[in-house]
């Protein structure tokens, strides 16, 4: 499982976050909140209900076994997909590199690894299962723009060697790159149709929440499924939450996941087991953003997701067949600081939790429906719609409105304004809309869950999961802790047909 | 150990730093670089020396094992108060509390525990001794600002109910609030000169280098040791490596630890063991200030201390002497992000510690040798001395140096406006003056090093060092890592013979 962009002052917000709704000075109860009355989050109470003030922990905190660090082969400071293929290919890449070696070869991933063994496969995400973090595991292009040529990989129209396709159960967003250019609702720069072409192949297309609910695992018999839940990435967590439409049309992370793991375990029952990796996506894209209330509730979606996993694996290592959890972060996303200086006086030892929990919105979605709005929109109405009702300030400054409403036809710097009034509110600081260097923490439960600890390179995590599911490499493998190791021993390398470097750069919405 | 203010950051920073400075591309080498080539730093180079570029690792990076949650029993935030207390009563307190519970009750300490079981006690810091952190094991105060009052239980003239003085060996700057008022460097509030108190209970008083040079176990026999080598705090690493009066007036961190373990061993063999706390102490000093430079200079020195400790350690263990080091922060500091977006444009991904080994000095050196010099300084002087010379910088703008020049009386906010300009260059990013609220990582070797690791409670490092320490306490401790668990019952309460709210606060540098 991999919480893109989720850094270590991230867990300890979440925690705090929850901490505060649960204790008895808090203004609103756990229960009372509809953010976390929600169904999908009842898996977090049993960490802090009956607990002291200050004692609840997330599902996360129970399994922390160490610290993974995360530069490039070209930076200190990693991108997702570089990230991503140290997971995947146990070998460190440049920034932007999708499945490929710095010297621009393809390398074999674990997910292929497993499918070769004769595993099966899945890959669940909130974003565009063509974004660079679930690209990664079974696609290999120079450059994470080339979400065109990535989705080919996804339906088998570009070649790994693999026998079929890479990925037995897909689901997630970005709909729009499987679709021909010229249909409405597309990004492709070419006008193959990719879903036709996977129906073609008996591949079971799902699109929507019905789709999902309505699939039976013997509907598809060993058939692969595509699941896409929206044509870009799918909401964020408090945004499908909030809006009952979202709700009915995407599925959470948890119910994603449910349905990929009794799908999978039902293949792996008549195979060799099955590898699947599960992303938090866009706890990473409200960092970019710099917006604390995107970015906790997406974690609290991931957290429950673990909650589910959790228990999921200890049943399944009670029945016998052995199964491993392992949760990771590829980098921390915007430099978040808990504490922020407001001015030049000497600042208080605190920051305030519960200014994020007055919010109901993403900045992201308010930007945009501003932006959407305009110019019927007025000053009042960026006021009451935006500030007051949907961040939950209402003791807005002259200045403030004014930095909102300059930006009244720009949705990306409308939401970074308001991003900003909700940070300072909560005094949560941030350094950047890019990514930070710092060591992420590393979790892991189930089989072996004390395999990997410590502080380890990222390349470490995809050895340790190869290590122990692809067992005749086990001998290849040097000892996983004593760096440098050689990489992707047991990874047979793979040559894509296409010629890499003359795929055209693709438009990414 | 406490490696007060260092965040996960901080520690990735430091890596990142020697990293660079070893890696093949690196412009200065690792051996001609002073800082790396001084006998002190010698420690470090075997972690870097012959690994591939960015595989190199610090002393602590092999010894990870959890994370510390840091809050405080009034804040998300804590300082160095409660932090410390939360170690040496196990319990949580309210910011500023010394030794003493929320409802402001003298609490018994780890220190204070091992001295009643026979154990000998030492503490080792680089900040004046009657600072917060030392401070807490040993005293037992409202207020951390009561420093003359602290003084007074170091020399034991404020009663613990021990017989004799609470730490046998103690190193550390702060000679002011041991000096009478009146003379020309105390701090006191009052005029009780406690050096002559102490030497009259038979204190050995070690004042500057030549004095720990020459001290020999045999000269104290049994008597307690007070060591201290600055009146206020001792110098920031990097500036007492560069002036050479200052090398040889204060002795580094690590030689103060060599010392305190021989002297506390030598004892132990006679008793049944020792506690020590060894502090680097201006790590955090240095985040206050955002000053990356003596930040990263300091944490070098504490991390070639621990490269010593944990070598001594195994050697015990080897000879049969079980013997414990844990090493953790009681917070971070600064809110450090590896990563800092400059302005509106979309921030490349990466940071410059090549920009910080150019530095040789600490900004608030800086800051203050400008205070000093100014009338005769000019804005030449400012560009030559404290950018070119003490920073690195040769491409000051025009608006930095004005900067500089505006606060030319202000040796503190000279000081905050070069550490901006040098952060800058960095690309490294901080959020406050202050603390921030980020879990902390939590180091272990030796004896039961895997006894406490995971995510836990800052108040569990000191439940396990009790739970190791004091044998007989064992029983009544509950398991370490179910919160909530009670506190400090195996340490006996304590009534200090002051009326704790009627001493007055005093004035500190």
């Amino acid at each position: 499982m991999i919480s893109d962009g989720m850094g270590p002052a991230s867990e300890t917000m979440a925690r705090s976050y929850v901490q505060y709704l649960y204790s008895t000075n808090s203004s609103v109860s756990g229960t009372s909140r509809p953010l976390l009355n929600e169904t999908a989050f009842a898996d977090l109470t049993s960490g802090f209900e009956g607990r002291a003030d200050g004692a609840g922990r997330l599902p996360l905190d129970d399994i922390l076994v160490g610290t993974s660090r995360t530069r490039s082969s070209n930076s200190l400071i990693t991108d997702s997909a570089a990230g991503a293929t140290a997971f995947a290919c146990t070998l460190k890449t440049y920034n932007g590199g999708i499945g490929i070696t710095p010297s621009r070869s393809p390398c074999g991933t674990i997910l292929e690894a497993a499918k070769r063994q004769g595993f099966s496969t899945g890959l669940v995400a909130t974003s565009r299962l063509t974004h660079a973090t679930p690209a990664s595991f079974y696609a290999h292009v120079p450059d994470r723009d080339l979400e065109s040529e990535i989705a080919r990989f996804l339906v088998g129209e570009a070649g790994t060697g693999l026998k079929g396709l890479p990925v037995d159960i897909a689901l997630g967003g970005g709909a729009c790159f499987f679709r021909p250019n010229g249909t409405s609702s597309s990004c492709r720069t070419d006008d193959e149709d990719l879903l036709e072409r996977a129906r073609g192949k008996g591949v079971k297309v799902l699109e929507g929440m019905a789709a999902l609910r309505g699939f039976r695992d013997e509907d598809a018999q060993d058939a692969p499924v595509l699941g896409l839940f929206a044509d870009d990435h799918m909401a964020y967590e408090i945004d499908r939450q909030v809006a009952t439409t979202l709700a009915d049309e995407q599925p959470s992370l948890r119910e994603m996941t449910m349905q990929a793991l009794k799908h999978l375990a039902e293949r792996g029952s008549r195979g060799k087991g099955f590898f699947l990796m599960v992303e938090g996506s866009r706890i990473d894209m409200a960092g970019h953003n710099n917006d604390p209330v995107a970015h906790v509730s997406d974690m609290l979606a991931y957290q429950q997701t673990v909650a589910y996993v959790r228990k999921w694996v200890e049943e399944q290592n009670e029945a016998g067949t052995p199964t491993m959890l392992v949760s990771v972060s590829d980098h921390e996303t915007g430099g978040l600081a808990l504490g922020r200086q407001l001015g030049e006086e000497y600042p208080e030892y605190l920051w305030y939790p519960d200014v994020l929990f007055r919010a109901t919105r993403s900045t992201s979605y308010l930007g945009e429906l501003f932006a959407s709005r305009y110019p019927a929109a007025t000053r009042d109405w960026v006021v009451s719609e935006l500030f007051n009702k949907g961040l939950g300030i209402n003791d807005t400054a002259r200045w403030e409105v004014d930095e909102v409403w300059t930006e009244r036809t720009n949705a990306y710097r409308a939401n970074r304004a308001l991003a900003d009034a909700i940070s300072r509110r909560a005094q949560v600081g941030w350094s950047t809309a890019g990514h930070s260097g710092v060591d992420v923490n590393l979790y892991s439960a189930g089989y072996n869950s004390t395999g990997l600890s410590g502080n380890v390179e990222n390349t470490d995590v995809g050895l340790h999961i190869a290590h122990n599911m692809v067992r005749r490499c086990r001998a290849l493998l040097l000892p996983l802790l004593r760096p440098p190791h050689p990489a992707s021993l047991c990874l047979a390398p793979l040559r894509p047909r296409a010629l890499l470097s003359t795929v055209k750069r693709s438009k990414v919405p």
